[in-house]
């Protein structure tokens, strides 16, 4: 659907109508871009769970629009009670990334205090504010990463410019409100002329590397390298590779990383070449409540993800399948961790309490 | 085609018949069955190169019989010159698996002999004992590996029983003449109750994981559980595996083996996590004349391989490509190979050579 109205706020990925959300279908790139309209909370909440839209900052930004179409269906009736249903919806459609509860909680602080029309212009400011604060943020985040190249030492080796960078899954502008985490990195180091190109994993079973992250890089003229994701090690060996750069979709408080399966397979690959692993990710995405990535709750999705490749069948219909989403990266083989806030450095349980701390997220 | 007459050798992907070599097409597998009937060697070569068949054992039974099919096109014509330019054909279909340049010397040494129909007789009966002997060898070399489970420690740790195994690509009876390398140990641990199951990576490009190894696993009850090949470090940290065990395409004389991309990041994450990385292999892909795995000539393969997926885009069509078919994995990360005349562990260059020598291959 194409409309005639401007939208509100609009990033590559979102756009806020008054009492509407339309949603890029993600599934459909780079060959057809369809977006979805979506007038409640059920819609958002299957939108996400069907991932439409994914990638975890885009998440919790959809997800706080969802909270606003439900107050909106509710009008003079929306109040803390009427509410919970669609919250409690909205957050049970996706279980890893701590982005979606993140942005829920910004929007029950709002609920707690109002009721009815009140309420939902105080619920549509907060959903308008998180979209717009992660572009700025994924921007001052990415330049905090984008100088690492060429002076830091963290721990593994010096980053060194005049290299590529090796990326997984989509972390760009269609990930996030704008720009992006890992993907606003390597865009700000390209920028700054201090890496030569980018290798991309295809990033099986959904393939949000071939897809997406193919199509963005190609869309800012940074030249780009589809590799299967197998072919990483190889890729590595070669010395064409200064610092794999990766997303997260949960940070537990001793810096263990959640992220797309496959990102834990780069990261020992990464130690073993002596080459630097980057974890970019919001402030939001950290967990403080999580004491390490044994305690995260890893979504395991349809067997068909991993028998069928866009609705074709690449193995025996009945094949027993094991297809977590997610795989976690213990901190021990993080050379660093990016926020807007900065930079952690090899990071540990004190010097996540301390970044914390000092970005005012806790006490 | 189906064919009236009966098949003088039949093994699960290759047939002979006098006169017409019938290979199962795997790329249509596990969907459909087709039997491509070949007549010459240009049709073979063409098989070869396309994937028709694959393994490194198979193609160089295939290759053999490309040989027999153009002498007896030639009839009495055959000889040493007039068969040059169909070897120098099938010579050139692949450039990775030694088991092609073996099994095309073996031809050859026939044909500096003789002529004609009686070189006929003479190569047929040469490539029907590479076709009958690749069986047997694999029965002995399955024996050999599984022995290794539960009570040789190989360097890096016992291999437990009561374990799954993890595996790549494709070495089962589809990749030989019968039985299987790596497939073939896991055929024998499964048997005599050392494993509980197996997990294939789908490896990609290919699929012959998803498509090949599931499906010959299925068919004989193995229970076997399908993964993206970025779930490997995943499922390895489970604590699951008790070993990875994989085919090889080229060994080189100091114990580096050339195999399917993706191997070598499988070699590395075993090491990360203390689990032996076994690679099996029959004596005929070990090559003494390349001292180390850096000499060995990797085929890149079409970057449509990797854009499409059995004729679906995933990824822009013309993004990019980086398509290395192998990868070569290092003789120190190599817990031990397996032959058809034993266990070479934590294999090196003298290991190699004593091997090869004790089995006759070498002076």
């Amino acid at each position: 659907m194409t409309t005639a109205d401007t939208a509100i706020i609009s990033s590559p990925a979102i756009r806020w109508f008054n009492k509407r959300l339309e949603l890029l279908d993600q599934r459909a790139l780079p060959h057809q871009t369809l977006w979805l309209p979506l007038s409640n909370a059920d819609g958002v909440a299957d939108a996400i769970r069907d991932m439409v839209v994914r990638g975890a900052p885009a998440i919790g930004i959809s997800a706080a629009y969802g909270v606003v179409l439900a107050a909106m269906e509710l009008g003079v009736n929306a109040n803390q009670a009427s509410l919970k249903p669609a919250i409690d919806l909205l957050a049970a459609s996706r279980p890893t990334a701590v982005n979606l509860f993140w942005a829920l909680e910004r929007m029950q602080s709002v609920i707690s205090e109002q009721t009815g029309l009140a309420l939902i212009a105080s619920l549509t400011a907060e959903a308008e504010a998180i979209h717009r604060d992660d572009r700025e943020m994924n921007h001052r985040l990415a330049e905090f990463g984008a100088a690492l190249f060429g002076k830091s030492n963290l721990g593994v080796s010096l980053i060194p410019e005049g290299k590529s960078v090796y990326t997984h899954c989509n972390t760009g502008a269609l990930a996030t409100g704008g720009h992006g985490t890992a993907l606003g990195i390597i865009r700000s180091a390209w920028e700054s002329k201090k890496i030569v190109g980018v290798y991309a994993g295809e990033t099986r079973p959904w393939m949000q590397g071939a897809r997406l992250t193919s199509w963005e890089l190609m869309q800012d003229d940074i030249p780009v390298t589809l590799v299967v994701d197998s072919a990483a090690g190889h890729v590595m060996k070669s010395g064409k590779i200064g610092a794999v750069i990766v997303g997260a979709d949960r940070i537990t408080a001793n810096g263990d990383a959640a992220n797309k399966i496959g990102t834990y397979n780069l990261a020992v690959l990464a130690k073993h070449h002596g080459i630097a692993f980057i974890v970019a990710a919001p402030l939001s995405t950290l967990d403080p409540d999580l004491a390490d990535g044994s305690l995260i709750d890893i979504e395991e999705r349809n067997a068909d993800e991993v028998r069928t490749v866009q609705g074709k069948p690449i193995a025996p219909t009945d094949v027993p399948v094991f297809n977590p989403a997610f795989d976690v990266t213990p901190a021990e083989l993080i050379s660093a961790i990016v926020t807007e806030h900065g930079v952690i450095e090899q990071p540990d349980t004190a010097k996540m309490a301390a970044h914390l701390r000092s970005a005012g997220v806790i006490a």
